[in-house]
Order: C-alpha cells, then structure tokens, then sequence
C-alpha cells in the first residue's frame, strides 16, 4: 500500500568540521520520502521553488516518488543552514530562509486523499492537520515533530497526539513535553497525550516503542564515522513507514521490524551529506544491515 | 569458579532531590562482590576500618562473600559522599575521606593466588597491578576504571590494559583516553592498547561489547524511575564476572550472556540507595529480567 508524506522539501547548506556543502537535497520530507522508496510506493506533498534543481526532481523520480502533490511555485525553495561541532550531537542553525515554504497550503489531489498510510513528518502542526483533514479514514497516521513546535505551537501539536496513531519525537523532546527525565516515565505520559504507539529516537543510541504489546529496544546499527547525520530520524520514520506500509500481517506484528529497517536507513543517511549516501543504496544493502543487527544483538 | 574481587570497600553518603541517605555500604569491591555472589563463590579483597558496621559484614556473609582477604584495620573506613541532580547522570563530589584506604596495599593469602578470575573493580591502577602480580596464571582478568585515573595514573593504567583480558569503561572514559567521539572508532583505538574484550557502558542506553567475535549491543533493563544509581557500573562487571566464571561452556560463547546479566544486576542496584535493593533480590528475579531482556529486544 502506498504511504502518503508530507513535510519539508528543503535545500540545506551543511557544515561540519571536515566539510562543507552547499544546497543539498534536504527537509523532512525528501528524507522520509526516499527512505520509504525503497519499500513501496510513496506519495510527496510539498512545495519548492523554482529554483529547485532538476537533478533533485530526477532524484526523486529515481526513486519512483509520485510528485503529483509537489507543487513548483514562484519563489525560492525553503533553504536552510547548519554547522555540527565534532560531536555531531551538537549543531547550530545559521540560517533559516523559508521563501515559498511561509505560505505553503496544500491541497491533495483525489487520488492521494485516500492514501491508507499517512506520514505526517516534521512541519508545523498547523500543516499536519491540514493536510490530515484532507484525508479519508486513512488506515495509519504517524507525525514526527521538532522542539520548535514544542517552543511555538503547543496547542496544536496536543491537538494532533490525539488524532495520530503513532507519535515520533527524541529523547530532548520527550523531556520537554513531558518534564520527565526517564525515558520510560515520559512514554507513559505521552500515551495519555492521545497516541497508541509512541516512539523516542535516542540517535546513535537507538530508539524506544511504547506500543499495545509493550516495550521494544530498537538499536542503532553501529557506525564508525559519521559524516552528517541531517535526515536521520526522518529517514528513520521514512523507512518505518515504507515497511509498515508493504510488508504483510498486522501492523502490530510489524512494527518491531519496521522499526528496525527505519534504523539501518538512517545509518545509511548518517554516511553521507545530506541524500549522498542514501539515494545510491540498494533494498539488498538494507536487507543486509537488517540481518547483521540480527546477529549483533542475538544473546 | 570462584571470583577473586579488589576494589573499595566504603562508606557514602548519598544525596539525591528526593532523599538523602548517610553512610550506605558502598565502594566499587561492595556493588560488584554482591553483584558476583548471586551466581558463585566470591572473594573480596578490600579493608575497612574500626567504625565499619557489623551489619553490613554480615551482609556480605549472608551473600556468601569469602571475607579472608577483607583487612579491618585501626582507623576510619573510606568514607565518600556525593550529591545527584534530577537527572541522574549528572552527581557531584561533596566528600572524599581515604581513612585506613590511603594505605591499602592487600596480600592475598595462599589459597586466593590460584583465582581462575579476577576483577580489578575501580582502584588506583596501582593497586590493580599489586594485586595482579600476586596472582598464579588467572584464566581471566577484567578491569574497570574511572576518569580519576585517567586524570592522574595514565601511565599505570596504559600499563595495565596490557596485562588484562576484558577492559571496562564508560563512554566519557573512552572518549577521554582516545579524543575519539565515536563509540566504534573508540572501541577500536583501545583495542590497539592491549585488551581482547573491551566494553563500553552507556548507562541508561546500555553498553556496548566488542571482542573476537565482533560487537555486541547489550540493552539496559528498562526502569521507570532510578532511586540511587551509585554501583550501577561496579554491579553490571560484578554480575558479569559472577555469570562468566560459573556459565558452562567457552568464555567466548557466555559474554553476551554475562553482560546481559551484568545488565540486569546493575537494575536492581539503581532501584534502590547504595545496596538495599540488590542486596534483597534472588537469582530467580535475575532471570526473569533476563527473559524479560529477551522479549524486549527480539524482532
């Protein structure tokens, strides 16, 4: 079945200590949408400007994307700049220019108004409704989020948690939201918050279901260097979702599973700047991963 | 097979938001010989001082702890006190009186020469090299350390990573030691430093084993809430070397397995302050969480 995403569709400039690179293929929803490609059909909605390069529009079609609800628009793409210090935890935006992304409403086609698997990635919560109200009783609804909203739109992101099936946020933003500094107190709370399933991203050290079936320990697949981790825990949903969406059984019997192919896309992310490393991979590359991470957590 | 274990036998004092509790059996030789004691025989080598409590001798005699090598000499027992935030990973130093431990230098009766395992628990790396050279042809050393030696013994310490089998530290530590930020990359540099196994605690997030057979990635217990977590790291090798030197079959084929039971002691101990919790726990509870472990991270 295929996975409806909507989020940012972004140009990012990314500096870390050892390079630096200009307008990548960057945001929320271009990380979330090639790492679901790999599993099925995938459909984008977002908007760009027009100069948005058309190698980027070729990446996306490479990757079988449905580009029906991406809108070109006059204007700039949304663009967006950041520095990692050594340890690659630590970053710092420089630059933030939203250009056509400030008034980005979009309006879905009929075809994808009945997309079953919605994948709300990170974008105000306004816009997550939005689109969400668009929708006909989709079968799956996941958002992620960012602090900003914590910070900016609150009222709105509680209003969502009610309307979600699963929940995405890390671990910093699990504390802000819930004031709990143990991970699994904070679970609890956030399930009262609405959401049945809800998952905190821990980054290099994996990530947390809280689910109807209880607790599952995702790892993280080991990495000896990191080159940019931007898109990680994008990647990460994107790939959880682009299973969930494809694979057969229930959902409940899936999810330990998509999490853990959410997991090993984002390893692949983390190799690379921006889309680099990603958009080059194989299905049998992430089917490997998968198998070792088997093998490293087996006792 | 018996556990020969040196480390500090003290007394702390622990202050967290919601409580304080003076003078708790504690010292790194304490978490892990009690730790050890739920899986064979231990031998502790320690001192303390007349101002000792007799019942927590009798709380080591009620776990079956060999107490031939544990001096008790005129003067004060160790005596540390240190203070915890709300977010537990970070505590502070308020107290350090060395007492009759300024001047321990142990010698090991005849019987404890022949331990087939040893575990050099946190001390000066001195100490650890006077007890390792009293030893006849140990089958397996482990080491576990703190940034204070790092800080003021490197030179002995990189002189002991020679002479040790398994090496243990934390994620500070080993960044410390390496200037690396990568956990992987880190394991890596210490390898080169002399050890087989190196582990890698990560507290809350687990820790990590890397040795001939590749890594491993051993979960922390999930906890809702952590009273005391003085000992977590000294339980976790204690419970280790305990299951390890008792485990039928290779070193090789158990370390999984002992470090997952590492992990499971080293839950109990944050449960409650100093060893009140760990203290009353049966092997039949250990195993449950070990289950428990299995169920958590299975996909």
């Amino acid at each position: 079945m295929s996975v409806l995403i909507v989020g940012s569709t972004a140009l990012d400039s990314i500096k870390t200590p050892k390079a630096e690179n200009p307008r990548l293929l960057g945001g929320s929803a271009s990380h979330a949408a090639v790492a679901a490609s790999f599993f099925g059909p995938v459909r984008l909605v977002g908007v760009v400007g027009q100069d948005f390069p058309r190698r980027y529009l070729q990446l996306y079609k490479r990757r079988r994307i449905d580009l029906q609800a991406l809108q070109i628009l006059p204007g700039k793409t949304f663009h967006w700049s950041g520095e990692y210090e050594a340890n690659m935890n630590n970053r710092r935006t420089l630059l933030t220019e939203l250009g056509v992304f400030e008034t980005f409403t979009p309006t879905l086609p009929g075809s994808h108004q009945n997309s079953p698997f919605v994948l709300l990635a990170n974008i105000a919560p306004s816009l997550q409704h939005h689109v969400l109200n668009q929708m006909q009783r989709p079968k799956f609804v996941v958002a992620d989020t960012m602090d900003l909203w914590l910070n900016i739109a609150l009222a709105d992101l509680l209003k969502l948690l009610k309307r979600l099936d699963a929940f995405v946020l890390n671990d910093s933003e699990a504390h802000q939201l819930t004031t709990e500094d143990n991970v699994f107190a904070a679970l609890r709370k956030i399930h009262k918050l609405g959401p049945r399933y809800v998952i905190i991203k821990k980054g290099s050290h994996g990530s947390i279901l809280s689910g109807p079936r209880g607790f599952f320990i995702c790892p993280a697949y080991p990495l000896h260097r990191v080159v940019d981790p931007t898109g990680a825990g994008d990647s990460f949903v994107g790939g959880m979702m682009g299973y969930l969406a494809t694979a057969r059984g229930s959902i409940e019997d899936n999810f330990r599973r998509a999490m853990i192919y959410g997991s090993v896309v984002a390893s692949f992310c983390c190799e690379g700047f921006g889309l680099l490393r990603t958009a080059g991979i194989t299905r049998g590359q992430i089917d490997r991963r998968v198998k070792e991470l088997q093998r490293l957590t087996k006792f």
